[in-house]
Parts: structure tokens; C-alpha cells; sequence
């Protein structure tokens, strides 16, 4: 997979590789740009506010100052979770956002999904990126205007300045993001319930970038990293496809299917950008770890094509929020130069956690994504269903004529199959990814546990 | 009261009225058109959308038409509420909305409070006005493109047509809408719980004007009448003030504070739209036949000036849903004419139904309304707080120099004081006003628990 990592990324070289751009087809109008001479010139997709805003404080003097000063502020200790926001925000993921939300950004989030600039236009932004702090921690506060945010071993990790303190309402921050208030919701259980009752805001200077030493680093490329890498690769439309599980046929044929279309559109060198998402997911999901081991076995069993393949993380922690949630996914990958997005069935979505259904509409993700304030220069593509077609044994799409000979796999079928090391029909997961998902299972039963293993399809 | 109201409204009158305004000095800048010979004309601000949707169909054969085929039509029977909606649709409240709202509109009023046009722009539309049918009802209906909903007398009162049936996820409704789920909110209570789970959308053809001959009837005028109301007036500016409660002497301050600065602003004629709400409100508000004698009293007493006020109900019924519900009220009042709108504190609030504290944060119904899709066009004008001033004897803003000088009197003392035949401090009400209130409350007590009548001052 290492192919598809950037090779030397350069700004240099990615500025050279933007000036020869002229041939570019991007169909979202703000990308193109006159050029003094009169000539179009295109590049990738624009950034929301128009500039990506990035907040690592630059390697040298200006990073140790900023150490020292953190040492003097008053000190906020970040949980994983955070620090996964911190990571988010200090690459430019939610441009043009430069810090924790101060009380203005919360409450349009919350009510409009979106951010007013000031110019009038608006910005897509429907989760809230906040930090919440308890009584004791506000009262450390007091009347400073910065605090350092500190990680579980009291490393400064960032400086937060011009700090805004304001209430952290969680009944209506909830009832807002999720459109319930169910108990048993994975991201609230483990962020929200016993977070503080305050919400600080402020300008970040993030003292250094976020990394984890898990291995995985490498595929934590940002936004400024990807958009050199689509650069690079002469991309003239950038597609993303948003996943938290591990990749079937059914998705490999909906990706290439829509490189195909988007060739047929005219487009000579569509890149697809594979952006399994990275940070907090809840229990019952595939670790990432795992997920990505199955990624590289679907590209080495060549499912997908390496050379119009990129695979990266995207290090934003999960809601499961839905039609709220689809949209924080399609406008970040805007910030990492995305033009298209593909879209799916119930998005971010699951089970109501105290009720016999979907929490959401299986439409409405879709629907919410193509209205969306901030979005309209994205292209939205919607999903077609793909299902297992018993008679040509292969995922395909599904054929309402022939409704008799098509499977649905769902994703719990899928990891009870593989938890009971089961075989899933023929075609319906390269081999090896599908050895490394039974690997995973097998994995979590203790040793004493263990039946003799099964042989595998390969 | 009745001098208040239009006289004799007439279209071409107003017609006229308006091509003499080019001495207008409207401060919204959609309001104002360049006309044909290069003169800058101006008028009232635009109703959303362009032009004021008006759904009533004309007197006539056209009239008797619609009548006869709704006859033919399956019938929806509609509730008081739902009948309130009706004419606020009808009436063009909801422009550019021509009927209850179909999926597309509901989802983006949930998520963005706000509806995008065809031409890209936006319009505020912060709650769901919408119907609900039963699963009996959606059968019975079928494969119907029409409908006819018929009042509790199975009048036919409209016809509802090109409909769109979807589901009524009332928890989600509820939940994005108020913040909460918390049981006990009225609105819900009155109007969602015990509802259908289909929602049924489309184009409204409304059969005859709505009325209830209750006697208030004519006070309700339409968004077209204020408008023709104030082009005789020749407003240049026209400020709102939405209310659901009796006017004190502080709200009144407001008022006239209100016109003062928009004087000194440079209009010449700013007219009040003093606009109490008359649909739908909890069991412990005041009653509207009450609330309308009570205003009539405030206006008799000379506590506003009838030269530049006009009063009208407001057809909406209540959601209590703060932030979300108080830019239905600023949005409805643009269609009307209104380029100015105060905001008070906590507006469109309540208690929290089940906890011990306001439902929502005092400021954040202005602020929400500062930020709004939509409504970037209208003035807000943020309430100052006013206080009974002990010293001065009377309501005044509040000097935070002097606060033991200053006595909040709360819209729950108040009906304490009512209700318990006790007078409030001397200035706090026109004398008149607050007999009408004593006499409501004691309207409430029956006969033989009547304690003797305490005098009341004058």
C-alpha cells in the first residue's frame, strides 16, 4: 500500500504540478479561476473559506516558545477522543474552523448546520467540534485568556487563546445532533454523558503534529498532503468514499462503477480517494487496525486499482448521527480537494439504541446531503444498491426485474459469518480480505475457547 | 382598537400609495428598486421568495368549482391547530410555501431551519408546518394525487393537491425542533402526540377565506392587509413585536424606545405591528379574547400612541420552542412588512418540562436569530432588559449602577397577583390593563369559592 502514499510530497513540486493544470476539467464552478491572461485555469476543488486553514505552529524557534508558554497557562488534559478533534482541526479537516467552537459556531451548528462567514456565504459545519471542561477546570481557569491542552501524560499539545467559555447544555446538544435522546447512543456513552458542564472555544496553535505511533501514522495524510498527492497524480476529478467497515465486493464494484461514469463524463484521470475513517468507533465495529490490514489485502488481491487509488485515514472520531453526520463527511473531504462524494444507504446511520428499528430513514442521509447548506459545489453521487447476484455469483447491482435472485447482506450477517468463521457466497470478498476479518474474530475468543480452525476459500 | 384598522382596504389605492414613496428611506437593501427613469423607488421589505404566496381561491365560479370537487376528494379532517395552520398558509405567513409541507421541506427545516430556492437562495423556515393522517386515513386516500380537508363539520376548507405521504418520525421531529424529548411539552402534548404517523404534503387551493366569528376576526389581518396598512400610512419602517401575554408598562417602554431610535435614525414614520399570537397556547396562558380586551385597555390609556401602532392577530399557534420557534415569528413578520423585529429575553421560552430550569438559555433566541439563513435581511433589534424602578415609580431599563433600585416582576408574579386580586406596584400597568387581567383570573373562579372583590386601583 505504500505506493499509494505520496511520494516525497513537495509544495514546491505540487505548485510546478497546479501551474500545468490548464487542462483540468473540474466541474465545481469556484475551482475555476481566469487567469491574468485570460486563459481558464483549473485546479482541485477549494477549501471552504477559501483557504485551508492549518494550525501546526511551524518546526523550530516558534514551536519551543510555544512549549514554554504552555507551561504557564492553566491546563486542560485532553481524552483520546479530544485529541482525535485536535488532530481534525489542526489540519484544516473542518476549515475554516481554527480552534474548539466558541458559543456562535456551536449554536449555528446546532440550528442551521452550517457557518455564516463574513463575506454571507455559509460553510457546512453539522457536528459540534467542542471541548468540554468540568466546574473545577473552569474555576482553574478564572480570568485567563489562554489555556494549553495537555494529553494523558501532561504533554502540551496545543494552545488555546482567546478562550470563550459558555454552557454545555448535553440534553440539547443530543436531542440536536442525534434527533433523539435514547440512552445507549456509543458516541454520547462516550464523550458527552460524563463530560463537563462547560464548552471552552478558542484559537488553536497546535504545538506539533498529532501522531498515535500505532503503526498507522503513515496513512494519516491531511488535507494539504492529500491535495498534493491528487496533485501529483494529474487528478482531474477526486471521488471519496467514506467507509468505517471492511470493504466487500459490493462497494469495490460501486467504486470502479463510478470511475467509469465519471470517464464517461469526460474525465481522464478520476482518483479515488479510499478514506476509512480513523478515530473513535464504537465496540462492535472493526477496529481500524484491522479494517486497514483488510484494505491492503483488497488492493493486493487487485479489487481496486492501486494507480487511481489513494488510501488514507481520516482521523475524525464517529457519531453514528446520520443525516447530521453524512454531511461533516462529504464537507471534509472537500478541505482534502474531494470534488465528488459517494453516497449510500443510511449513511453514519444504526440501530435506534432502545428500539426495533434504524435510528434513521435509509433515504434521508442522501436527501439531507443533496439540501445541505455549504455543500451545493460538491457532487453529490448517490449509491446504487449492490447486492449478491446468486446466478452470476458476484456482488452486483441489484436488478428489480429479478428480485428472486439477489442476496442483502447486511454488515451483521457479514460479522456473525465471519465471528462463526464461516465462508460468505463466492464473490462476495476477495479472499484475503475476508481471512483477515476471520482473523479478527478469531482474535477476540480466548485461547480456551477455540475450535479447530476451518480452511478458508482462497 | 378599531381605528386601527385599515380602512376600507383597497388594492389600487395602495398601488398608488406606493408610487409616491419614493421618499421612503428603507434600510434593507432588497427592498429598495432602481426604477425605469433611474429614480431610486422603494416599498415595504420583500416577502420571502419574491411575492406574498396568497392560496385562497377567488370569490366565484372559480369557488364553487373547488368546492364540488373536493366533494369528490378523499377527506382529511383537520383539528383546531391544524386549521390555524391552514391559514397561515393561506394567508402567505409561510412564503414562499404554497401548502404543508412535503418531505423535502421537512427534512431542511429540521436540519437547516431554513429552505433553499430554486435560484440557490435561502428562506428561514425554522418549524415543521405540516400534517399528519393515520395509517387508516393513508389507506384510505391510496393512489389519490388529491385530497380534501374538512373542518370538524366535514366542511370541506381546502384541497390539498400533487401530495406526498412519508413518514411522521415523531421522536426526530421532536428532538431537532425543541431540544429535548422530554415529556410534557404543550405543543406536543396538543398536537404530535397523539397524531398520525404519516405526514402529508402538497399544494394548497383554499376554498374560502379562514374565520372563526368569535369576534376577533377582525383583528386578523392578513399579511397583505398590514402590507396595504402600512403603504397608507406611509410607514418607512415598520418594527414588530410578537407577544403571547399581557403588554406591562415595561413592554410598552420598549416600544416607544423602539420608535425613538428609529427616529433618531433618520425614519420619518416608523409604524408598530403590535402583534399578539393567536393560535394555539398552553392552558396557563391568558386566553386571547382576554389578551386582545387587555391590549385594547393599553391602547385606551394612552400607553401607545394608536397613531402609529397597529394591532392584529397573529394566526400562528404556539410551539414554545424558543431559538427554533422565534425565527418562524421574525420570518412570518418579513412577510407581512416588517423590516424591523425586537427580541426579548428568552423569547418563545418556557420552564423545562421535567427539570428545574428555563428550557433554553435566555440569550440564545437572539443570538440564533442573529445568525439565521434567511432572515440576514431583517433588522433585529435586541430588547433591553426593562425593571420596575422602585425609586422612579415606574418601569424603566435597567441601570446596572443602582440594582437594589430595581424589582424584576416575572410573567408567573404577575399572574400571582392577578390571580390573587392584589395590585402590583404603582406603574408597572395601565390601571385599565390590569383590571382586564384580575377579571380573567377571577372568570376562572367559581362562583361560590369568590372571596369579596377587593378594589382595584385606577
Amino acid at each position: 500500500m505504500a505506493a499509494r502514499l505520496p511520494q516525497t510530497p513537495n509544495r514546491f513540486q505540487t505548485l510546478q504540478v497546479s501551474r500545468k493544470t490548464s487542462i483540468y476539467r473540474i466541474s465545481s464552478a469556484p475551482a475555476r479561476r481566469r487567469s491574468p491572461g485570460g486563459r481558464i485555469s483549473c485546479s482541485l476543488i477549494e477549501p471552504d473559506g477559501g483557504k485551508l486553514v492549518e494550525l501546526v505552529v511551524s518546526d523550530g524557534p516558534a514551536r519551543d516558545a510555544r512549549r514554554r508558554e504552555a507551561m504557564g497557562c492553566p491546563r486542560v488534559r485532553l481524552s483520546r477522543t479530544d485529541v482525535e478533534w485536535l488532530q481534525v482541526l489542526s489540519e484544516g479537516w473542518a476549515s475554516p474552523l481554527r480552534g474548539f467552537m466558541r458559543e456562535a459556531e456551536f449554536l449555528q451548528t446546532l440550528h442551521f448546520n452550517s457557518l455564516r462567514l463574513e463575506d454571507g456565504s455559509r460553510v457546512n459545519m453539522s457536528v459540534p467540534i467542542v471541548l468540554a471542561i468540568d466546574d473545577a477546570q473552569k474555576r482553574a481557569i478564572g480570568d485567563h485568556h489562554r489555556v494549553a491542552l495537555v494529553d494523558s501524560n501532561d504533554r502540551p499539545l496545543a494552545i488555546l487563546n482567546d478562550i470563550e467559555i459558555y454552557k454545555h447544555n448535553k440534553e440539547e446538544r443530543i436531542a440536536r445532533t442525534w434527533g433523539t435522546t435514547a440512552p445507549g447512543l456509543p458516541y454520547v456513552d462516550e464523550a458527552i454523558a460524563n463530560a463537563g458542564n462547560w464548552l471552552i472555544g478558542g484559537d488553536l496553535e497546535v504545538i506539533e503534529p498529532i501522531k498515535y505511533h500505532d503503526g498507522l501514522d503513515q496513512y494519516r495524510l491531511s488535507p494539504a498532503e492529500l491535495r498534493e498527492e491528487f496533485s501529483r497524480r494529474n487528478a482531474d476529478a477526486v471521488f471519496a468514499f467514506q467507509l468505517r467497515n471492511p470493504v466487500h465486493n459490493g462497494h469495490a464494484l460501486l467504486m470502479t462503477d463510478t470511475r467509469r461514469r465519471l470517464l464517461e463524463m469526460g474525465y481522464k484521470n478520476p482518483i479515488l480517494l479510499l478514506h476509512p475513517l480513523g478515530g473513535y468507533t464504537k465496540a462492535d465495529d472493526v477496529p481500524l487496525s484491522w479494517r486497514m490490514k483488510q484494505h491492503e489485502k483488497v488492493l493486493e488481491d487487485g479489487v481496486l486499482n492501486p494507480e487511481t487509488t489513494v488510501v488514507a485515514i481520516f482521523p475524525s472520531p464517529m457519531h453514528y448521527a446520520g443525516p447530521t453526520e453524512v454531511q461533516w463527511h462529504a464537507k471534509a473531504r472537500i478541505n482534502a480537494g474531494a470534488n465528488f462524494y459517494i453516497v449510500g444507504r443510511d449513511p453514519a446511520g444504526m440501530s435506534h439504541p432502545t428500539e426495533k428499528r434504524d435510528l434513521y430513514d435509509a433515504d434521508h442521509g442522501k436527501k439531507v446531503l443533496s439540501m445541505a447548506p455549504g455543500l451545493e459545489r460538491l457532487n453529490i453521487l448517490p449509491f446504487r444498491v449492490a447486492a449478491y447476484d446468486k446466478k452470476q455469483k458476484k456482488m452486483a447491482f441489484f436488478d428489480p426485474s429479478r428480485p428472486q435472485d439477489f442476496e442483502f447482506i447486511s454488515g451483521t450477517k457479514m460479522r456473525t459469518l465471519a465471528r462463526n468463521r464461516e465462508s460468505p457466497p463466492d464473490g462476495f470478498m476477495c479472499p484475503g480480505g475476508w481471512e483477515v476479518l476471520v482473523e479478527y474474530y478469531d482474535s477476540l475468543v480466548p485461547a480456551e475457547d477455540k475450535k479447530p480452525r476451518e480452511p478458508v476459500p482462497v
